[in-house]
C-alpha cells in the first residue's frame, strides 16, 4: 500500500466529519479512512438515539451541540440535503427536588437570552395524560418513584437521522478527494523509532519514537498521522501503547415501542409543544429513562442510561437484554405512562457509549503523530461537526478551532494537558 | 461462610496494613483479609524495588511518605523490629536542563528546612568514579544521552525490606484477632438489592444496591463492608462494576547484578554519602535507570519506569525481558558507568505498578459499601502505614485520618469525588 498523508481509522460519525473537515483545509493531502465494516456509520454511530439539544450550562456542551446543529440546519435549510431534523424540543419531567436543583441553573440561562418554557403538572396531565401522582402507588412508593412537579421545554432540540448526517460527510469527503476503504480491520497502531539502530525490537526507551500507520488485518497502512476515531473501542488501541485517554466503553439499550393503539397514537403524536405535532424527546423523573418520539415510523424509542453497574466492557456486537426493558424501563414507564401498559418492544438494538470517565467532554488530542478523536459519552452526533473542525485545527496545527457560524474554540480544551471544560449543571 | 464485618481482598502491603489499621482501632470487628497466593506480600509488593524518601515539594506526598517512613523507624529502632531499613539516602545525577528545572522547587523546599546536599560533577566523579561527560561519545549523543551536571543528595530516603513490613502488618493483625485465609482467589464483587423484590438478575436501575461481600473460588464471602486492596488488579473488579477508579496496570522490571569484580564493590560500597557506607539509591540523568543498592547482599537492582509504549496490561505471572535490560538498560547504564560494562544480570524479576493515571497518588474512596485502596503508582511502600491509616478513617466515617506522628490528614484529598492532591514539582 501507498504511504498517506492521514489514515484515519473508523468511518463513524466522527471519522468521517473529521476526514471530510481534514480534507476541506487540506485538498492535496492523500487522506485515507478504513473500517472494519462494509459501509459507513455502521458502528455505534447507527445505534444512536440520534437526538439533539443546544441548551446546556457548560460553555464547552453549548458551543459544541449548538454550532453543530447549526450546520445542520444549514444543511437541511439552506442546501437542501435532508437530515430528517425535525425540532421536536426536549421535554424534562421533574421532580421538586431536581426542579429546585436546577432552578438557579435555568435562571441563569434565562438570562443570558437561552429560551425554555416551564409547564405545570397540571397543564403537562392535560397535554400528555401523564400520571403525575404516584403517592398512593406501593409499588411506586418502593421503587423510590417520585411526583411529576414541573415539565421544562427546550424548543431548540431535536432529532435527526445519523445515517443522513454521516452519508453527507461520506459524500462530501468522497467528492473532495478522499479514499475510504470498507472491511479493513484496524488490529494494531504501527510504532517507529525516529531514527532506526536496526536493534531487535525498537524502540527502546531512550529512542525517538513515533505513531507510524496503522496494521490491518489486509497488511500496513502507512501515514505521516493516525486518527483513531474508533469510538468505544479507543481505548484497546492506546492501553497496549499505554497511553491513558479516560474513554471507556459502556453499553447503551434502545427498545422500540409502536404506538399501535389510540391511546399510544395520541400520545406520540401530541399537539401544542413543537411544530412537528409530536411528543418531545421526553426525560421521566428521577430515572431518567428517555422517550425518543420517531413519528415518521410511528414508534417510540425508549432508553435508560444505566450507571452502576453497567460493566466498563467491549464486545464485539452488544444486543439489548430483554429483562432491562421489563424489569427496568417498562416499571418505571407505566407508572407515569399508563398508555404503554402491557406494551412491549418489537425490536431493539444496543450499541456503546465512548465515556469519558474524566468529564464526559470530548477527548482530542495528539501525541507522538497519533490523534484521539472521542469520549463523546453519548453526545457523538449532536457534537460532531464541531469536533471534527477541532481536530482538523489540531492536525494543522492551530491553536484555535473555528466553528460554524464563526465561534472561536481553543483547541487545547480537549486535550488531556491543558483541558478545560465547563463542568455541566443542566443534568436532571 | 460466616458473615464478617469486613472482607479485604489482598494481602499485600496495603491490604495488611488497612487491615491492621482498622483492626486496632475496632478491635470487635471480624475481619478477613483473603489472598489467592499462599502467603503474604506475594503478589507486587514482592516485586517492588523497597526504596523510600521523604523529600517531596507535593504535600500530599511528603506527608503520606514522611509519616509511613517515621512509623518504620519507629518500628526499627524502639520497638527492635527488624525491617532491614538502611538510610542510603537518594542520589540524581543532573544535567543542566533538569537542574534548572528543580532549582526553584529546591530553593523552595530550601526554606522549609528540608535537607539535601548539592553535589558538584567533579567532586561526583571523585566519589562514585561516574563518567559525566558524553560529549565526545558519537553512540551516547544518538542516544540522546546529557552530560551529568549536578548531583541533588536527599539523606532521608533508604531502602527497607517489604517482606519485613509484610510481616510485621501479618503478625500483628493477627495478634488483635484477625483472621486470613491463603489461597482464596477473589472471581467478582457481589451486588444486591438493599430490598430484593424477587425478580430475575436483581439489582435494576430503581433499585438502591450494594456491595455484599466477594465471590471466591471456595464459595461467597459476605461481609458489611468489602475492601478491594488488590493493587494492579482493582480495575478488574471495577470495570465489571462500571466503576472508573483511574488505577491501570503497568509492568515494571529489575535486574540485579551482582558486586563481582573490583570496580562494581567499590562502587556499592562508596563512603561518604551515607552511614551504611554504600552507593545511595541512584538516579541517572533523563532516562531515569534508578540503581538500588543492596549492600548486604552484594548486589545493585537495576530498574527503569518505562511509559510509551509499555501497555497498561494484567499479567497473572509477568516476566522481565532480557532484551529491556540488554539494549534498554545497559546501554544507557554503562555510558555513565563503565563499571558495569559487560556485566549481565544473574537474575531478575518483573512486578505490576498500579498505576494511577490522573496523578499518581492513592485512592482510597468508597461506594455503597465497597472500599477501594490502591494507585500508589510505585510507591506503595513507602506510603503502606498512612495509606492504612487513611483507610480506616473511611471505614469509621471520619472526616480526618490521623498520621503517624499526629499529623492530620483529610480522608477525601484522595477520594475521587473531593480529591484534593497536590502536584509533584520534584519530578526529574
Amino acid at each position: 500500500m501507498p504511504k498517506f498523508d492521514v489514515v484515519i481509522v473508523g468511518a463513524g460519525i466522527l471519522g468521517l466529519s473529521t476526514a471530510y473537515h481534514i480534507k476541506k483545509r487540506n485538498l492535496a493531502a492523500r487522506i485515507l479512512v478504513i473500517d472494519k465494516f462494509n459501509a459507513a456509520g455502521q458502528g455505534s454511530t447507527a445505534k444512536s438515539a440520534s437526538a439533539f439539544r443546544c441548551l446546556f450550562s457548560s460553555y464547552t456542551n453549548y458551543v459544541l451541540a449548538d454550532s453543530s446543529v447549526e450546520f445542520y440546519r444549514h444543511l437541511q435549510e439552506n442546501l437542501r440535503i435532508d437530515l430528517k431534523m425535525q425540532w421536536t424540543g426536549y421535554l424534562w419531567l421533574l421532580d421538586k427536588e431536581n426542579w429546585r436543583k436546577i432552578l438557579p441553573v435555568l435562571k441563569s440561562l434565562c438570562r443570558k437570552g437561552f429560551g425554555f418554557k416551564e409547564y405545570e403538572k397540571e397543564d403537562l396531565v392535560k397535554q400528555v395524560s401523564l400520571n403525575i401522582d404516584l403517592t398512593n402507588d406501593e409499588e411506586a412508593r418502593l421503587m423510590n418513584l417520585k411526583n411529576v412537579y414541573k415539565g421544562v421545554f427546550i424548543p431548540k432540540a431535536g432529532i435527526v437521522d445519523a445515517a443522513c448526517l454521516v452519508e453527507f460527510y461520506e459524500k462530501e469527503f468522497l467528492r473532495l478527494g478522499g479514499e475510504i476503504r470498507y472491511g479493513i480491520k484496524a488490529e494494531n497502531i504501527v510504532i517507529e523509532p525516529c531514527e532506526s539502530f536496526g536493534i531487535p525490537n525498537e524502540p527502546y526507551f531512550w529512542q525517538d519514537s513515533r505513531i507510524a500507520g496503522v496494521k490491518t488485518d489486509k497488511g500496513v497502512i502507512k501515514a505521516d498521522k493516525t486518527i483513531l476515531a474508533t469510538g468505544a473501542w479507543i481505548s484497546e488501541f492506546l492501553d497496549v501503547l499505554g497511553i491513558e485517554c479516560f474513554i471507556r466503553p459502556k453499553k447503551r439499550q434502545i427498545f422500540c415501542i409502536p404506538a399501535k393503539n389510540e391511546a399510544l397514537k395520541q400520545l406520540l403524536f401530541t399537539k401544542g409543544f413543537n411544530p412537528v405535532g409530536c411528543l418531545p424527546f421526553t426525560i421521566l423523573p428521577h430515572y431518567q429513562i428517555l422517550i425518543r418520539p420517531f413519528p415518521s415510523e410511528g414508534v417510540f424509542w425508549l432508553g435508560y442510561a444505566d450507571e452502576f453497574p453497567r460493566a466498563f466492557k467491549l464486545e464485539e456486537d452488544p444486543q439489548p437484554e430483554k429483562n432491562f426493558y421489563q424489569f427496568g424501563i417498562y416499571q418505571v414507564l407505566v407508572k407515569y405512562f399508563p398508555q404503554f401498559k402491557d406494551c412491549r418492544p418489537t425490536s431493539a438494538f444496543a450499541g456503546l457509549y465512548a465515556i469519558n470517565t474524566l468529564d464526559g467532554q470530548p477527548v482530542i488530542f495528539e501525541e507522538r503523530d497519533l490523534i484521539i478523536v472521542g469520549g463523546t459519552s453519548g453526545s457523538g452526533i449532536m457534537k460532531a461537526d464541531a469536533i471534527g473542525r477541532i481536530a482538523a485545527a489540531l492536525f494543522n496545527g492551530e491553536e484555535y478551532a473555528f466553528l460554524y457560524g464563526g465561534r472561536r474554540f481553543k483547541v487545547s480544551d480537549l486535550g488531556l494537558k491543558d483541558r478545560r471544560v465547563e463542568q455541566e449543571k443542566l443534568i436532571i
